[in-house]
């Protein structure tokens, strides 16, 4: 087959969910050992079994990929009994985004060299997953074309904490949604500049979904990143042979760090945007899972099976488990409490997390990293 | 022997603790089955055991007495092993603290009709033990003419949750410390004359610390509470007998619920008061826990072997045995994780807790209180 524009057949889906994270972000729930992707936080599934499920309805089980780390493998393939073993692909160590979607393109690359791959992450929570199946075909047919195409999520708050991508000229309208063309990925932006983002309405929030046809984010990656090109068209070629596991291992360990974003998508030129009102979020932090989850009458979010005893509490999340947790006259804080340790803060410091994850590593307390 | 003022050879000290409260203002900690005088929340000795440690150095343990409840009673036992059996006076249930003094008094009279009886309840604390003896000294000297004695603390902010002690005319200086007769008692006051208290410097917490004769405080109660009187001579009369427990278990069931402030201490006109700074507090919250204790540089008060992971926390109290609490960027807040319930409150509504004990109460968590 070649690329051809305008072919009847729908092209296969394939879904490749990047499982290889180690957020400590939602510590003290989130360890090392056990990050937010293996995690039952949001309801009684764990985020990977939610995404997988996600794109269950669209792609079936053999379709749906998973990219992880070898220590988190064996909890992979437990949570997700249906997918063929082999399609839990393990990176030897983490190299960022682009290694792993090339790994899992070079894959696909040798079933269905043309086929739309779908790039999700493991650990995302999308509260209207019909509105993101819809918006998925929609990216897949603007992906037919031979674009890269992302899902930019509809900012609803100056957010500090994500990438903002701005959108260019319109390109055509799929289902009566508009695409259009990037004109810029942004980093991380100052506060103010985000609230212009969110007033002018021409920004969207870089949720690192990604819809692309197999063959052309190969090419991108030739492109963009030659060197990683050759490393993954090595490992391609001892792929399914014996020599597979040794050969990923040893040219694995010369792979940079690089992310999709850095590497290819703030490079290349022809990307479009699909505008995304699909309640998502990353999940970066606590006070981030409390926004996208379903709060009750007093504006708070309990999560697990936690018996809150609410007096005069207000936007708070509370998540204790299995246990009992009176809370009189606070606002906005967040109360986790795992075996061993109990977190405190307001919602509004969620993101300092991190400085109790430094302090504990100075204390050299990996007991509770 | 007859009253005699001015006698050479000091009177015999008796130390009466009460130890009946059923304390549910430090919840989750103090439940009915153990409340917190039985409790090692302080340090490692329970408060009844820093009771009697803090008067050993001047009242052996023979002539050391508890009274307490019939549910804890055997705890008591095993807190003091150090005391005669004897010496711990089970009431059958609570009356109040003036049935409770009466019946320490009978046993007293037994013993030592006018020695000294120093009643203390087992759930104070006092950081200065040193003067606390002291004063205790100088309440004796003057208990020894035959007034009534009580310890007024020095208040040190307008507490709403005391009753307040009135000085009134200088009675005689002792050790350098002045003693003065009790103008009035005053029951927990608005906040406006808690303050003018403080200022005026001639009111007094009304600790609940008294020092009098046994043969004393008995008259007292012949003439206040004459009921009461001929109950406690009832029981006298049974005491040391094989009727004994039946004869109390009786009689005591006939008893009015009556303290000793409103019985006795309000309607007695020779009262004296002493001036007490000795760093006492009923602990009657978490805050005034937090208030007595020592904190550390951040001003937190961290207490048991909880180990606190601080990050910009200032003013706080974290109790929590066993566990890592980090708490970031909170303030004035109380922590405490028990085995089963964890509580979080601002210290200015740690008074509140008994909401959450109604809101137990009313869900029939009896398991919980």
């Amino acid at each position: 087959m070649s690329p051809t524009v305008g072919r009847t057949m729908p092209r296969p889906l394939f879904a490749v969910i990047l499982a290889g994270g180690v957020g400590t972000r939602l510590w003290p729930r989130s360890r090392r050992r056990c990050p937010k992707q293996l995690l039952d936080i949001v309801n009684r599934r764990t985020m990977l079994q939610n995404t997988v499920d996600r794109v269950l309805p669209l792609i079936p089980a053999e379709r749906i990929f998973v990219v992880t780390g070898a220590e988190y493998a064996a909890q992979a393939h437990e949570q997700l009994p249906n997918l063929p073993e082999g399609n839990i692909l393990v990176e030897p160590s983490g190299r960022g985004t682009a290694p792993c979607i090339g790994l899992a393109a070079m894959a696909l690359a040798k079933i269905e060299p043309e086929g739309i791959m779908i790039s999700l992450h493991a650990d995302h929570v999308i509260a209207n997953p019909d509105r993101f199946r819809e918006l998925l075909q929609i990216a897949a047919q603007t992906a037919s074309s031979g674009r890269l195409v992302t899902l930019g999520i509809e900012p609803t708050y100056p957010e500090t904490g994500y990438g903002y991508i701005e959108r260019g000229r319109y390109i055509h309208r799929v289902s009566g949604v508009p695409v259009y063309k990037v004109a810029g990925f942004i980093e991380k932006p100052p506060a103010a500049q985000a609230a212009e983002y969110v007033l002018g309405g021409r920004h969207f929030w870089n949720s690192g979904l990604f819809v692309w046809r197999v063959d052309i984010i190969l090419q991108a990656i030739q492109q963009w990143l030659p060197e990683l090109y050759e490393q993954i068209m090595l490992i391609g070629q001892a792929w399914g042979t014996p020599e597979q596991d040794q050969v990923l291992a040893k040219v694995w360990d010369g792979i940079h760090n690089v992310s999709i974003d850095v590497g290819i998508m703030e490079k290349a030129a022809d990307i479009a945007v699909v505008p995304a009102d699909i309640g998502w979020s990353d999940v970066g932090s606590w006070a981030s899972l409390a926004d996208i989850m379903e709060a009750n009458g007093e504006g708070n979010v309990v999560l697990g099976d936690t018996e809150h005893l609410s007096i005069e509490t207000r936007g708070s999340l509370v998540y204790a488990p299995g246990r009992v947790v009176a809370t009189i006259a606070v606002e906005d804080l967040v109360v986790v409490d795992t075996d061993d340790v109990l977190l405190i803060c307001p919602k509004s410091r969620a993101q300092d997390v991190r400085k109790v994850i430094d302090k504990l590593q100075a204390l050299g307390r990996h007991d509770l990293l």
